[in-house]
């Protein structure tokens, strides 16, 4: 028997162990620190109140039900030994003849540690709530608030980080303001919040064409998103962000900046690169170890087709746990294994109501089309009927009320 | 202009503020520590995963957005001053003509606070997010204990309290190991999970009829569910639950035993009833004060038909809300005020799939035609077509599944 280990039930995880399910002389232990998989494309709507965790996750035992060789397990995988191929864990120690690790990335605040009480990240169930609840917060705040600077302050939004995550966050809180909350509050105007969005780089989307980028400012500036580039932050406090040597008054900050790899890679005893993560080779192993794919987030794998690092988006996890697993299936065989091969199948982000960019192939477009395509291919990505049929519940009754169903503020009110 | 200010966006209070929306004359403050209104009868339901917390609340100046003389406003009331009609909050003081106060309960611990940390109650949505949590994570537990006698200790629920919430929990968590969750475990069989249901008292459902008292522990018997009646909690600790002399193994305690007031009222320097609620007389108000009511759990009242006490349920409060708004309009007109009258509309709970029991006027009934009714007023009873439709999504996909969307450990994950 076979014994195959995965570490992390994300995207990449996920679909090696599908890919591995009732396979004859496999048994697959699937490790997770916690009990569901996250369908992370959309955990800004958690943040922005448009949906509940339970729509964007699904429990990974009951989705892998029916394989009957695959072992789920919750458990906070601590210290890795790739020779050994052994996995330490908060509920023991487990040994493996294939170990795939796919423990995905946390936020990186570049030294500035200190600014994540200030500016939460967008990795988690929980952090998305806890965002939900800032903002939503903010709102409520300005409306009890006597002073009208301080109102200002409560009143203003900066997102740092003009990658899609950053793009889409400030579409979404602008989009929020303007429409949800528009009626709701009696002191206070809604729609004269202010959104910043705030990039070091020259432009945003990097990872998109000239074109796209462009396109998506325009629709960010139309939602009345203040975009600022080539704007490093230097600071955050409690009641304000520094953008170059201006100071913003703010009481909300989301970090959408940069990504570092899970601490988990560090016990690797590899060298990593500068977001921390471990380069494989066209096999995805890192060198010598032969037996160990490293997957999604964790890996710094070069695109042989390009030269290019492969972006952290859930496609690449996807294929590159499909082609662990096809790789272990190709071993138990005798066959050769052959290199992976991102396939790309484009990229897509969305901008607030029937806004969207999308890049397929030669294809690049915009607008309404690519809204509802962005819709589509988002709902078909969920796991399972009651999340697809939930999710469409939702954006059906926000297309046509611009209401959001998950205004909760929840957590320090018990 | 007469200022009302009303304390708790609860059922009582949110009632009273829907009563004197858009009112000439009136202007209407309405102060709550959360910014939603929670539909607490299916709260349970949140507890045992079925449903997600934005099914049953709404945001509470969502709700109240077409009244335009209602300013809502997220403030936790810290002191009133029955006699000034003055609140004290974390965001300052207001000051009222008429004081509505409906505060609401929390769990009584009866003089063991400490079991508290042990043995969470169900009130709040915090609070069931938390106990679904504690709920999966013992399955999750006992799946990777290699121990038996640890694992039998995870596998066992114990439900104290034989009221509706006592028995709605325990037949729900019946259910899911039974039904939801069998499938998904390698090494457990959840459904020989054990459920026990303790109550002090001699019978089930004190606020029902014999018959349907006996009907719902044959309904629980035939789920697995052990009841033990007249069987006192003497001790609760981390790994067990002494009930009269004998000690239960057990990691998951969930407290439905006892209501007690909400704290704020012994800020009204008024003598208290035993569970620490605020006697009235048959006008809703405490003697001396005819400008404050207080409504709903924070109120004792006694039922001038029945001459016993009126029980803490969603009827009660919202006909006290609405008669409370009722009173300041006769005030205003110069016209007598009338004293208030419960009328009874029946009550019923539910016992897992197709069973329930109802008694509505001199009706008392059963099982399946039960059950439909209960789906049926608790939907109708939800706020907005969003949440109804969502919960008849989840519930319909339940019933045919046997899944629970809502199976998410968050919170201690992040």
């Amino acid at each position: 028997m076979t014994r195959v280990v995965v570490v992390g039930a994300g995207f990449a995880g996920l679909n090696a162990a599908k890919a591995l399910a009732n396979r004859p002389g496999i048994d697959v232990t699937l490790l997770d620190r916690s009990n569901h998989h996250l369908f992370q494309p959309l955990l800004y709507q958690v943040a922005t109140a448009a949906l509940s965790p339970a729509d964007i996750s699904a429990p990974v035992r009951s989705i892998l039900r029916r394989a009957r060789n695959v072992q789920v397990l919750m458990a906070e995988a601590q210290h890795i030994d790739l020779a050994a191929r052994r996995v330490d864990t908060d509920i023991g120690r487990f040994e493996a003849d294939y170990l795939l690790i796919g423990a995905g990335a946390t936020h990186a605040y570049f030294g500035h540690d200190a600014w994540e009480a200030m500016a939460p990240g967008l990795k988690t169930l929980p952090q998305a709530t806890a965002v939900r609840a800032r903002i939503l917060r903010a709102f409520e705040q300005a409306e009890c608030c006597a002073d009208w600077v301080e109102q200002q302050a409560w009143l203003s939004f900066v997102v740092v980080g003009g990658g899609p995550t950053g793009v889409e966050m400030a579409g979404a809180i602008a989009e929020m303001s303007r429409f949800t909350l528009a009626r709701d509050f009696r002191r206070i105007d809604p729609r004269k919040a202010r959104v910043l969005l705030v990039e070091a780089g020259p432009r945003l989307l990097p990872a998109f064409g000239e074109r796209s980028a462009a396109r998506a400012r325009r629709d960010l500036a139309a939602l009345g998103v203040d975009v600022r580039l080539g704007a490093a932050v230097t600071d955050v406090a409690n009641d304000s962000v520094t953008v170059g040597a201006s100071r913003v008054p703010t009481r909300t900050v989301i970090w959408a900046a940069g990504v570092r790899a899970s601490p988990l890679a560090q016990s690797l005893g590899v060298p990593l690169d500068r977001a921390g993560r471990v380069p494989v080779n066209a096999g995805l192993t890192p060198e010598g170890h032969a037996c160990v794919f490293v997957l999604g987030d964790l890996a710094a794998t070069i695109d042989p087709a390009t030269r290019r690092p492969l972006p952290g988006v859930a496609q690449v996890a996807i294929q590159q746990g499909r082609y662990a697993a096809a790789c272990i299936l190709a071993d138990q065989r005798g066959a050769p294994r052959g290199i992976f091969r991102y396939r790309d199948k484009g990229q897509m982000a969305t901008i607030g109501r029937q806004r969207a960019i999308c890049e397929i192939g030669g294809f690049k477009f915009g607008g309404r089309l690519a809204w509802w395509l962005w819709l589509l291919v988002h709902i078909l990505g969920l796991t399972g009927f009651r999340s697809r049929a939930s999710v469409m519940l939702q954006w059906g009754w926000s297309f046509f009320t611009y209401g959001r169903g998950a205004r909760l503020i929840v957590g320090r009110d018990s």
